[in-house]
C-alpha cells in the first residue's frame, strides 16, 4: 500500500485524492487550515509550512510527496527531499516560486518572454519603467496567485501608487516590472513529464482571466497546428531543463502570432481541469502516474471541453446538470469572496453544439458575460 | 451541505463516494466490519445492521440513504426509512432481495423467466425436479451473491447432495429451484430512475461469468437493436412496477435469441463499472442524481468498453495502465481467495482495436482464458 503524502489540501489536493483512489493509492493531506477542502476524502494534518513536528509526521507517513500548493517554502520542501522522495523535486520547485528566476530561465532557453526587469528600489522602478515603457505591470516575485501581488502601470504617474502598494515586498519576496503584453490569447500547456523522462502533453488550452483569475478554459484552443507545437517544444524543453517530474502548466501570450511565456504553474493547474472528463487521462492521475513512476496514461480528447470557474459561491446546479455533456464540480468549499469554489465542464463533440451548450448555460445562470468570449472563439 | 449515507461499505460504496465527490456531497458509510473500504475515502460507522444504536447514529448524520449492499434485512432498511429519505424505497429492496419475490414479480410484468418452483421441502425439491427437468439450479432465496448459496443438479441422483448443501436454510432465507438455462449470452440492463419517473439505460451489457462470479464485461453487447431494446423495456416496467429510484441492473440470459429474466440488482452494478471511463455519466453519479432529484446525466458511451475484473488478488497494474484506454480500479482490499479486489476498463474506439488491446493485457498477465470470450465476441 502506497501512501502518497500532499502539501496543501485546497481543491487540487482533492481532486487528485478523487482520481488517485482508483490506483489503490492513499493518502494524506498537510494544511495549514483544518477545514481544508481535500480533508474531507483524506486525512489532514494541519501544522505550518515551517513546523517541523508536523512536517515530521508527515513524512513519517507518507511513501513519497508532491504539491497542491506550489509557495511551500523551498527549505519546507528541501526538509521534506532529505526524508521521503519528493516530486516535483525543490529545486524545479524553487525556480518555478520566484517570477525572475523563471523568466530568466525561460530566456536563458530561447523561449521568448515579455520584457521584465528586476526592482529592488523606488529608483529601480522609475528606471525599468523608463525603459520599458508603459503599460506595465509590478508584481511580486514569490507568492503571488490568482493575479494576487500585482499592480497595473497605465502611465508612469502611477510609479508612486505602484510602490505604495508593493514596495514594502522589495525586502521580503522581492519584486518584478513586467511589460504589459496586449495579447491576442492566452493560451496554457498543460504538460506531465515521467521518472523516466517520457513526455506528453493535452490539447493546447486557450483561457480568459478576469481581474487575473481564471474564469473561462476551452480545448483544444482553436490555433492552428504549427503554433501548438512551438507552446509544446516550449513545454518540453523546460520541462528537460528542470529534470521536471510531474504535471505542470506553461501559461503564454500569444501576440502577433508569437508565443511569449508567462509562467510556469509547477502543479496540476486550473487550465487543466477539463480533462477529468475531457481526457482518456486526467492531469490529476498522470500527476500521480508520473509521480509514482507508472506508465502516463494517454492525454488525446474526444471532442471538445470548456471549463468555467466559479469564483465565490457556487451557482444553481441544475443548469448544468441538465445539459448531456455537463460535469460539476463543488469543491465542498465554504463561499467567500474571490476564492474559487468550483468549476464546470462542458462536453460536446463539435464546436457548434459546445457553444450551443454555452449559450443555454450562460443564460440559465445570469453569466452570458462569461462564456461569451468562449462562444465568440468557438464560432470565429 | 448534503451528507448522503450508504449501507455498506465495500467498492461500490467506494466508488460512489469518489464519483459523487464533485457534486459536493458529503458522505457516511456503515458496515460490519472495521476495514470495509469505502473507510478510506469516507467516514465510517461500524456495527450490525440490527444495532439500533449504530443505525441511529447513521440516520441522525444523513441526509439520504442509499445502498451498496442489497442484502441489509429489509427491517432495518424500513427502520431507517421511517427516520430519513431511503433510495431505493425498502419496498423495492425487498422484493429484489428474494428470488422468488422477484421472479413472480417478472412473470406478473410478462417478462420471461426460466422456469422455477418454490422450495420448502425435501419433497417440494423431488417434485420440482420431476416437473422441471435436470440440469436445474437450486439458489437460495435471500443473501446469494457472487454465485454463492447456489447448487447444481445435473441429474435428479444430485438431488440428495443439493438438500444436503442447502436443506437447512429452506426455514431460514429460502430456497427456489430454477431450470438450468443453455444461454448463449449473458447480458445486463444498467439503468437509472429518478425521483420523478425519469428512466435512462446505459447501452446493453453482455457478460462472462466464471464459477458464478461476473469475470468479464462488453459494452455496448453485440446484439441487434430490437433485442436491446426488447431488454430495456422489460427494465423499464420492472422500475415503473416497483416506483424504483436510483440505478439497477437487470440480468438476462438469452436464450435461442428469447431473453429470460435472471435478477434484478437493486443497486450499481458491477457490469456497469465500465461506465467510470465508457460513458458520459458514470453509474455511480448517475445514482446518487436520481437519489437526490439532480437532473439524470447522459448515459451515452463513446467507442466500445471491457471491464476485467480481479478476483482474489491485484495483478501488475502495469499491462493495463500501457495501454492507451487502460484504467485501474484497485479498491484497496486486502487480498482473499474469491473477494472482488479490483477491475480494469479498456476503452477503445472500435471492435479491432479493444480486441487487440484484450489480447495484449491478457499475454502480458497470464491471463487468456479470461479475456478470450470477448475477444471472441468481438471478433465474431
Ligand atoms: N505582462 C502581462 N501582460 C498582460 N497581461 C498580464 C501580464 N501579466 C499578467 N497578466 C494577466 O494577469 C493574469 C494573471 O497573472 P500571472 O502573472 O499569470 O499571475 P498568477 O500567478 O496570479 O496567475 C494573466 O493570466 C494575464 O491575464
Ligand atoms: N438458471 C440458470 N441457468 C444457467 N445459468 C445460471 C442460472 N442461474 C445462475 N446461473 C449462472 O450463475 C451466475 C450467478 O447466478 P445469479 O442467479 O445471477 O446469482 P448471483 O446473485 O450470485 O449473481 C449467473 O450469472 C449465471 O452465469
Ligand atoms: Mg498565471
Ligand atoms: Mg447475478
Amino acid at each position: 500500500m502506497t501512501t502518497v503524502g500532499i502539501l496543501g489540501g485546497g481543491q487540487l489536493a482533492r481532486m487528485m485524492a478523487l482520481s488517485g483512489a482508483p490506483l489503490g493509492l492513499r493518502f494524506l493531506v498537510m494544511d495549514t487550515v483544518a477545514d481544508a477542502c481535500a480533508g474531507q476524502f483524506a486525512p489532514l494534518i494541519v501544522g505550518d509550512w515551517r513546523d517541523e513536528a508536523a512536517l515530521g509526521e508527515f513524512a513519517s507517513k507518507v511513501d513519497v510527496a508532491t504539491f497542491d500548493f506550489e509557495n511551500v517554502p523551498a527549505e519546507s520542501a528541501q526538509w521534506l527531499a532529505d526524508r521521503v522522495p519528493v516530486f516535483p523535486q525543490p529545486r524545479a520547485l524553487a525556480i518555478a516560486q520566484d517570477r525572475l528566476a523563471e523568466k530568466t530561465l525561460f530566456r536563458e532557453l530561447d523561449i521568448p518572454v515579455p520584457e521584465f526587469a528586476a526592482i529592488a528600489t523606488r529608483e529601480d522602478l522609475d528606471n525599468a519603467i523608463a525603459k520599458l515603457g508603459t503599460p506595465c505591470i509590478l508584481k511580486t516575485r514569490r507568492l503571488g496567485y490568482d493575479g494576487k501581488g500585482q499592480f497595473r502601470i497605465k502611465t508612469p504617474a502611477d510609479a508612486a501608487a505602484a510602490w505604495e502598494a508593493l514596495g514594502a515586498q522589495a525586502v521580503t519576496v522581492g519584486l518584478i516590472l513586467e511589460g504589459f503584453v496586449a495579447f491576442e490569447r492566452e493560451l496554457s500547456v498543460v504538460a506531465v513529464r515521467g521518472r523516466d523522462g517520457e513526455f506528453r502533453t493535452w490539447p493546447l488550452t486557450e483561457n480568459w482571466h478576469v481581474d487575473g483569475v481564471l474564469s473561462a478554459s476551452l480545448a483544444p484552443a482553436k490555433v492552428d497546428a504549427a503554433l501548438a507545437q512551438t507552446a509544446f517544444a516550449h513545454a518540453k524543453k523546460l520541462a528537460e531543463a528542470l529534470d521536471y517530474v510531474g504535471v505542470f502548466a506553461l501559461e503564454l501570450f500569444c501576440r502577433d502570432g508569437v508565443l511569449l511565456a508567462n509562467e510556469l504553474a509547477p502543479r496540476v493547474h486550473n487550465s487543466g481541469h477539463w480533462t477529468i472528463e475531457g481526457s482518456e487521462t486526467s492531469q490529476f492521475q498522470n500527476h500521480l502516474r508520473a509521480v509514482l513512476g507508472l506508465p502516463l496514461g494517454d492525454t488525446r480528447m474526444v471532442g471538445m471541453a470548456c471549463m468555467l470557474n466559479w469564483i465565490g459561491a457556487m451557482p444553481d446546479a441544475n443548469a448544468v446538470l441538465a445539459e448531456a455533456g455537463g460535469h460539476w464540480h463543488d469543491y465542498g468549499k465554504e463561499p467567500r469572496s474571490g476564492r474559487k469554489v468550483g468549476h464546470a465542464t462542458l462536453r460536446a463533440d463539435s464546436a457548434a453544439d459546445l457553444a450551443a451548450t454555452l449559450e443555454r448555460v450562460g443564460v440559465a445562470l445570469g453569466r452570458e458575460a462569461q462564456v461569451a468570449p468562449v462562444i465568440a472563439s468557438l464560432r470565429g
